[in-house]
């Protein structure tokens, strides 16, 4: 017989029943029933109930252990009296008389509970996650990360992608956050960077001629942190070669689709090669945001024109200066009470907004001071045109362009969440297309790039020579599902040319592109592939699958907010010698000016 | 028709002829045949002849291009002429006549060629890393390490294990190797360290319950460079609970038999299941090692007794100061001159031994001095003993135990290695078990661990209470092949009183452990289960595989020897501010005493 088990907790049913087993497992709970003492026995895979009889000798023994002990039983299996059944248990049916036990591992007093699901404070469920993970929760959401990995990696490889390493000791990135760097004790005084995300060297592997590569890739950002966000973070890295936007398209989804409907637990997801393409600028304005939460109904519509004469004379005023006016239905809103649309108004007021206007419908009639204004002929025109009814009520976002997109993007959000529209029960997807290229930063008074400077334009040099700039599309992409960002990704700018002229368009010289991104412009001067790809963040898909509002959730081993392991005691000093070996020196604080001490005053 | 390619360069068949196609890749190769241009396009996938006749206006665009630019070409597909047909190649049956090219990219003058296997200097191919991975043996060697882990991967899941990352940015380890630190900027002053393996974190795994866990592990660790030895490193990491060593061994022999078997390339593996265990003890009698090469015949015997009298005044004397000899044959010899003996013997005093005595043997009778003084009898005696027939000569180590395992050893790869015994075109796998848990330190005179203190004494705790420590064996193992070491692992010690009496055994106090192990020691008072594991080094198994002497060989875009990536300039120096928020300093070396300057003597 093995040393330690026969069957795991989860194996043994009824027909197993009379057979002479071994369990071992941590004591999940104990109860004494007069003499006999029930223990559940927990492990990996689940639990068995193992009974100890009165006269069995492992009784003393088992009623001296604290639960959380690892034990090995040896015992019978017997069926359970038919009351006793235990339906939602695959062990249910059955239970483990004890002839013996061993002990392997005696435990202490513990500092938080593993049975059950009580909420502890994270810093005492982060300093004993050796505790915290056994919790069923805890356990399930680590096990969803590593089949979404697994599945992820099928399904890359299924298409015939390649898992390439990329080097975590490399060197400093442009990918615009803070760099975490490595002291190099070979060379002193200089500093490798984990990477930011392995860009760079994903674009470098197409120019080497790997036609489709992916990684689960470990990324590395020093900023602050909050919910979503750690210092080390997982995205499924991927690039294509001879690729058009569609063809990464046609790519991804499948993988996000599949990954999603396998693991959704039964909700809904958009099917693979359906996956909505909205254009950026559709998106500001039907969703008020680049990231739509296509499970909200609402749709945002631009009314400027029709308060370009109007009796609510403050619309037609910021309209007349070159404002915007932009609407959110409030559908069936008659029984909601003057309150609901005031708090409303009050909250986008508290949110640092000049305010949110509203018109109020019930049986057709309008009410509330813009309809009054704007005269309810007119209204019901309005009403018309945007599909609304007899019981409708209607938000008003007014003022610049930049200020009401947001306004009426989170107001969007918002009238959603208070009327309970936000649809259960789904995953949606969708591309975000079509970015621009370029904007006018009106800070610095000139043109720049508005996201990925190394996007490739629509429409490549010619454009570049004969457009707007403002006017020039990126093939560049976002992927957001449920109102959360996913991924960017872009076709790439391979060719050097095209690069040094977008980068003339946004003000920087020749020398100033070789001087930052040498290392990449120098191998598209040697045969670079068209290519695109994209990074999916890992953390945030299973935090989606899990339902978790903290990627800490989903994290076997998560720093805490303040990028603490509370467990192993890191960050932590270190002694003279390493940093000796490092040439490098601590800068202490300035020492704050110290108040006489108490005993020297009287 | 896609913008890029209907097929790849290795689609195409002899079915596809007069398909109208359109291909993508790099120009491999340009001949001219007088006016009509035959070109190798190359992409990931394989290479298609391309072929521009006189009158295509392909012909100019083609003609002015310098190999490795990217192109794409639409042709038609032809059955190449019966002489010209290339049975290596798998499209060597057709060509493509080119009607119209697309210049994708066009390269500028290479710094090192693509085509062809010339050897490079390294700093060249790792300065132009981008053009060196698209040569066909560098390509092979990163797609089988994508494939080899691959492999690895889907055997781990299929026994039931599950991936988990574990931290990267985590606490210094005390795996005995130099860390590297990660300066904190939100704790100025303390240090992350990059894991040397994620030992810790995956003993805590176990604790938490997770009852088989693997992960292709980064590892880091800032030790000086050898061929073998890479900055950082990936592991097959894993552990399992409850297990003994013979499950540990069951559930690793076949993914490294099955990975070697699947990507061996013909050459033979030793079979799963039936893995040689070979005690530690006796690796160090029989090879002269721990990392014993099977496929060396050789055996080293011990004959000290035969020479407690000897003729042989030397070895007596030795062997009655408590040293001893040992003997390496040298089958089939006869035909091989005094020179051959002779080098042997200069070579191990080339290597700091005293010397490697040798007897020979032609047709029965003995030569040299050794077989003069002991006499032919006992001599033949010893022979007969040892197996070893007429013609063959035999080597003899003697000396302190120490001195003789490391000579006999290297003349055991030396002589095999000269006589061709070699067997070539295998993998021959063992175990090395039954490491001695304690050594005597002659240098501290004390008792101390002699490999891993973490690991389970045979015996357990009353092994430790009632056993002489240097008698006490560990369950610790490794796994060699062909003569490098893959791993070593072990059968943890999971119990806190074990580990307490282990470490009192090589003289540390409680406080010492506590002080040191504090995390592992703390988790396991709260239930542990007996766990076990191993770590096979990934770049390792790929060099044997690949047949690589180099490990940058067999990673995307490795360090140099010095630890520096050429191409993407790291370590670099870095900003005043970065060092500023991190709160550290460079400490400049001291300057040199300047020479006064020439101009200043005359």
């Amino acid at each position: 017989m093995h040393a330690y088990r026969t069957h795991n907790c989860a194996a043994l049913r009824t027909e197993n029943v009379g057979e002479t087993v071994r369990l071992s497992g941590w004591i999940h709970r104990k109860r004494d029933h007069g003499g006999v003492l029930f223990a559940d026995l927990r492990d990996h895979y689940g639990l068995t109930q193992v009974v100890v009889d009165e006269d069995s000798p492992a009784l003393a023994v088992l009623d001296g252990l604290r639960v959380e002990s690892v034990v090995t039983i040896d015992g019978e299996v017997k069926a359970r009296s038919e009351g006793t059944v235990n339906a939602n248990l695959p062990t249910g049916g059955i239970e483990v008389y004890a002839r013996s036990v061993t002990v392997q591992s005696r435990a202490d007093e513990l500092p938080m509970p593993v049975a059950g699901e009580q909420e502890y404070p994270e810093e005492i469920r982060l300093k004993n996650r050796f505790l915290d993970l056994r919790r069923d929760s805890v356990h399930a959401n680590i096990m969803l990360r590593s089949n979404v990995i697994a599945s992820l990696r099928r399904r890359m490889v299924d298409q015939g992608f390649t898992e390439i390493q990329t080097p975590i000791l490399s060197a400093s990135s442009p990918e615009g956050a803070r760099d975490f760097l490595v002291p190099s004790r070979m060379h002193n005084g200089k500093f490798y960077a984990l990477p930011q995300a392995p860009q760079m060297f994903k674009q470098l592997l197409m120019v080497s001629g790997f036609d489709r590569y992916f990684q689960i890739a470990p990324c590395f950002r020093d900023e602050d942190l909050r919910a979503d966000r750690s210092l080390e973070f997982y995205q499924l890295d991927l690039e294509m070669s001879f690729v058009t936007q569609d063809d990464v398209f046609a790519a991804l989804e499948p993988v996000l689709g599949g990954v999603f409907e396998e693991f959704s637990g039964g909700k809904t997801v958009t099917p693979s090669g359906s996956f909505p393409r909205i254009p950026y600028r559709e998106a500001m304005l039907k969703y008020g945001s680049d990231k739509p939460d296509l499970r909200n109904p609402l749709i945002i519509s631009d009314v400027s024109q029709h308060f370009e004469k109007s009796g609510f004379g403050l619309f037609e005023t910021i309209v007349g200066s070159g404002g915007i006016v932009r609407v959110i239905p409030a559908p069936a809103t008659h029984e909601k009470s003057r309150k609901f649309f005031d708090d409303m108004n009050n909250w986008a007021r508290g949110e640092g907004f000049a305010g949110l206007g509203y018109v109020t419908r019930k049986g057709g009639e309008f009410g509330g001071p813009i309809a009054k204004n704007h005269g309810p002929e007119l209204m019901a025109q309005l009403y018309d045109e945007l599909g609304l009814g007899e019981n409708d009520g209607l938000f008003f976002a007014a003022g610049k362009e930049k200020d009401v997109i947001k306004l009426a993007g989170a107001a969007r959000t918002r009238v959603a969440e208070e009327l309970g529209l936000i649809e259960q029960g789904c995953f949606k997807f969708c591309w975000i297309v079509d970015f621009p290229m370029f904007e006018y930063d009106e800070d610095a008074k000139k043109v720049d790039f508005s996201h990925n400077p190394f996007s490739m334009p629509q429409g490549e040099m010619e454009a570049l020579e004969t457009q707007d700039p403002l006017d020039i599309l990126a093939w560049q992409y976002d992927i957001v599902c449920n109102g959360y960002e996913l991924s960017s990704g872009a076709i790439r700018n391979h060719r050097p040319d095209i690069m040094y002229k977008a980068f003339e368009i946004a003000g920087y010289s020749l020398a100033d592109v070789d001087a930052n991104f040498s290392g990449m412009i120098n191998a598209f001067k040697y045969g670079a592939p068209p290519h695109g790809g994209s990074a999916p963040g890992i953390d945030r898909i299973v935090m989606l699958l899990a339902d978790e509002p903290n990627i800490r959730e989903v994290i076997a081993f998560p720093l805490n907010q303040k990028g603490e392991d509370l467990m192993m005691g890191a960050p932590s000093t270190v002694s003279a010698a390493q940093l000796k070996e490092l040439a490098i020196r601590i800068v202490e604080p300035p020492k704050p000016v110290t108040a006489a001490k108490p005993a020297e005053i009287g």
